[in-house]
């Protein structure tokens, strides 16, 4: 087993029929080297800014690595054993150590994408070609530690070499931008785009809210405890935002739900809110009206609005308390969407001008929810397969559940959301073959010909994503809203 | 592209093992020429009664069709474009100029039913042989709109080609029912009969509940406004129904909920109802109570009692102000069986007499509760895929998800639910085509047997509908309750 | 028809596809054989402790099976007509005219699991080799009939050849063990343990719950009147299970929801309860910190905490008034995990020396809800696919939906919950048929290497469960706690 060899399979994610499997490498062959369009991820544009070399295998791959340390928390490893951080800092794990429990655990993820992306880094990015196991790790560890060293694995080189053409990073509403900035005057032509996130000054229940909101005066010089100021203010970030490449504003609310309040009613809200005197239903309403506000915005100034509703933060208490945020304790929950997005859409839902693309992690809502809904609305399109469902049944299910009543078109190609950069190719390599391989089932089904489904690889591949998040022709920022 | 050819594959919708394969042959080829039972659609009964011509191709193919100009409007192509009516009347648009904007979006079509119904439609029914597009659109428009002149293209003619062996249209409580009488008449063999769909006078949150109840007062002659003389009207207006051949209710409400209230509960919550002094709840809890009282009067008269919940109607407020409702805007909802039917299975369920079946547009209640409740209880069964998941993934999900729970014994064959008249023998080719499917890979997979399967697609193609529909023997109508 | 052959296919169940056939062929030939584990299931531990001949066909393969009843009795059979037990008693119905009556409607069954289950038992426990009808029907019964009178054919005898490592019954609080502990004594080398089933004194909407609290005082000497002593109780019973062998309490109850109380407020919630004057929500929130205060005595003696919530019970009014509880009229509801689960696992979720196992009938919260919490919690693994979901589809879903998430490894095997004895053969055979196409699809489609399928293929049959369920290690009982 040490010794086990490691390739990937040219065939994996084609079905196993020998015809379709035919049309699925053909598709494939289409779309394989097209560039990265990654319009929403989370990597850190300083990796891109400073562009100094990653520290070592486990704090580049592993300690980042929700998915991972998550399935290892799982079975009773703690997160200390891998190097994960909690809120007193950095444990002093020895970094070989910690990757030596990944590689004697690396069972758990026979059957996960987890597996699928490593195994597609280990080969494409470090040339490894044994399997990774308790006696290979130490092997593995001083291959990459090695080869982070080099120039070649630099951010910049690495994302050269990934042939990315755009990735956006997220930040949030008291952000400089300065990482952005810096990327732009640096001369180096890769596109690192930003997105403006403004949760932490637009939900209440948030724990640095307070804070973030004091922020977001001094950052604006606005007065963002009127109402008319807080409104204000996201204009001036949004337009900061957009002078840093920004084509979308993204927003994770536990719900869907939005709102349309007349302006006395949203004020009186707001007041609540800014001063801390808001109920639980007061916070809910506040970033249910929030999203009608940054519709309404992004017809001013262009600005796609993505909505990944649905994740019970934190559920993990005691891991909470101990770790903070992000730590793999978010769980998905039964969203609804029909009776949520109404009030958004009933005001400005049937502007083919607006771009709003919903995500769920609800995948019941698929069928029932999204495709009717995005199958009318000039406004409304569908995101990917999200977070959980990011994966080869997952993307497969997205397609069977949307595609019949929603179509191709009203969905966006893909997007892989993730901090993990070096997954990033294998990310979209999984998508280019799940979606040939469901491609391929509608042509030898006789469902679709060939060359239409040709066509869809390439739209579900690159260009639905180049369009839905306006990347062809970046937005021009204000200079009257415009602060920095 | 534009001279690309069209062909129907004569293995569409067949999986690509080639064993599999040749068993969804055998099957689909007993199949193949069934006469087509359509127990429950919404054809223009005038069309059968006056025999006219069709007028256009946009008018007949284009204009009725929700499901194509829905997705068009999804995509930012307007209704008046596409020549739909508002409430203003018809639009004044070029119907070859509306023809030419579908077929130079037809690839928004791609992946969905509307996309293999239309192609059906456009080589069976009109011998086209080129596939649409910009190209060929008005190639298209003018063999279509030649065609329609002639008499073959009659709606009478083509309902004999078309080998349809009963068509149901539905019917609401203040039809005369003239045009089943005229059909009746006429000496043309063609069996159209109605079916009776009483929301307009059952739903008080209807727009036009008052004047449809004041109205089912005119047609009855009976005192609607009180509680036992509403109900003898809705006895007179079934009996009026099953004499223009009906064997069934229709009731498409909001929620599937019923009720069983005490004679003095329903007598006082119907007062408040028909006094225009109900509230939301009020009109919820009368809905559910006449699923009961329809109930118990099919246990009188015979009529199969369907239920069709789970549509949020008009969705869309200013689309509904524009062009009012059925364009499109209709989205299912999450929706509830186990606790809302209880109250009338418990009153009626055990009643092998009573034959009650259940539609969802909410597919995750297919294995969670409609299989089991049907699966159960004599009196209920299981509707086909329904509206968005009439097509071939959704159907294949419903066999799936209930089979292994209610069998194929508690589900009633396919029903086409259409007012596109044309594609009505598309529709049941696709239910076909996809029942053998799944029926093979049950053979394939040794888990049926040959002959079995063989019954069964006979059952699921034919047999089915007609038992559950009691369309062998026609119900007879009680001349002591009948007006016309 | 009445002499078609009836054989068992070698390769039912595996993909026609060739390639992974011969895969899923491959990895099954390496579980076909392994002992079953069954550690959780409803058969009569009299059947052991007797060892007396069962009675005849009916009375082992129909009466007691409420898969197969409550598909005929869907159909318009009357459970009478089927020698099903009412609260009169037994009906004096003919067992070779209720077997007739099956044999008759054998047809109903096709595409169930309960007609392989069926032909697996006549197969390979009768050697019957004609399929069942009408026509076979006394012969079928004559041949059963006559072996049942064999030694051959004696609970244990079938035990032995049936190849069970080990098999857990299910009792009740108020159960005397009695069975177990003549087994114990036998000599006879079966291994047959109990679990520990306490839904009768915790469920105070259970209409025997003030009978059984009384008893449960009895039997333990406890002042079940009081919290402390109640709780005492409990731990009592427990440590006598645990002497029986058991490893597991399974909890039933109609929500997933926990709770954790303060200890003065579950106090008065108790007192409430015991005293029969808590309301509907009083016994939800007692049921829910029951859980709780179950998982607290698991971390004292080691015992694994089985949740099975979701089933709406008895919901047919008339035959649960007629018949009584368990008629096939249990339906699944729309379950919560996320919110319902979260006080019990903030309280001792994040302990790897708990272990909870959850089970579902809604498979909804498969990927939305289920696997994500057990890809997070310690303490929480995920139990195969329940009831109605205990089939082929069920089975398949269950594997595409949890084990990107969850991976294989935090779930627990098969069970086969089942009180039909001579079906658990069937049944495991089923779910390593289901399991091994799974494994062989990933294969097919290089998603898994070859030896990794096959050591998960035994894991998923054999060891998985032994583990999970602690067998391999019985708990040993606190002699101090215990009472008998």
């Amino acid at each position: 087993m040490a010794s086990a060899p490691l390739r990937l399979n040219e065939d994996r994610l084609f079905p196993a029929e020998p015809g379709t499997r035919a049309i699925a490498r053909e598709l494939y062959g289409l779309v394989r080297d097209l560039p990265i369009i990654s319009p929403h991820g989370h990597t850190d544009p300083s990796w891109f800014s400073e562009n100094q070399p990653f520290g070592n295998p486990t704090e580049l791959l592993l300690a980042p690595d929700h998915y991972l340390y998550r399935m290892l928390y799982s079975q009773g490893i703690s997160l200390e054993a891998l190097g994960v951080p909690s809120r007193k800092g950095e444990p002093d794990t020895d970094p070989r150590e910690a990757w030596r429990t990944i590689a004697s655990h690396i069972h758990l993820f026979r059957g996960t994408p987890s597996a699928m992306w490593l195994n597609h880094v280990f080969v494409e990015v470090f040339g490894l070609d044994v399997r990774l196991s308790a006696q290979t790790a130490d092997h593995y560890y001083d291959v990459i530690d090695a080869a982070l060293k080099t120039d070649a694995f630099r951010p910049r080189a690495l994302f050269d070499r990934f042939n990315v053409e755009v990735l956006a990073t997220t930040e949030g509403p008291t952000d400089t931008l300065d990482h952005h900035h810096i990327i732009a005057r640096s001369g180096w032509g890769g596109r690192v785009i930003t997105a403006y996130r403004p949760d932490p000054v637009i939900d209440a229940d948030h724990e640095a809210f307070e804070g973030a909101l004091e922020a977001f005066g001094d950052i604006t010089n606005c007065d963002v405890y009127s109402w008319k100021g807080y409104l204000e203010a996201h204009r001036l970030r949004r337009a900061d935002f957009i002078a840093a490449g920004a084509t979308s504003s993204d927003h994770g609310h536990p719900s869907a739900l939005t709102a349309d309040l007349s302006d006395a009613e949203a004020e009186a809200l707001f007041q609540r809110v800014a001063k801390g005197k808001s109920s639980a239903e007061d916070n809910e309403l506040f970033r249910a009206q929030m999203l009608t506000e940054m519709a309404r915005m992004s017809l001013e100034d262009g600005l796609v609005l993505q909505i990944h509703p649905g994740s019970y933060r934190n559920h993990n208490r005691l891991l909470f308390d101990s770790h903070g945020r992000d730590k793999g304790a978010d769980i998905p929950t039964r969203t609804d969407y029909v009776h949520a997005l109404k009030p958004l859409l009933n005001r400005f839902g049937n502007d083919p001008a607006l771009s709003i693309i919903a995500f769920t992690l609800d995948e019941s809502a698929y069928a029932r929810e999204l495709a009717p809904l995005a199958g009318h609305y000039p406004a409304l399109k569908l995101g990917p397969a999200w977070w959980f469902h990011d994966s080869a049944e997952g993307m497969r299910r997205f397609r069977e559940q949307t595609t019949e009543t929603a179509g191709f078109y009203n969905t966006v190609g893909f997007n892989d959301d993730t901090r993990a950069f070096l997954s990033i190719p294998a990310r979209h390599d999984v998508a280019r073959r799940v979606d040939s391989a469901f491609l391929a089932r509608l042509v030898a089904e006789h469902r679709m010909e060939m060359d239409e489904a040709a066509e869809l690889a390439v739209e579900l591949a690159y260009s639905l994503a180049r369009r839905a998040y306006k990347l062809d022709a970046p937005l021009v920022a204000d200079p009257a809203r415009q602060r920095a």
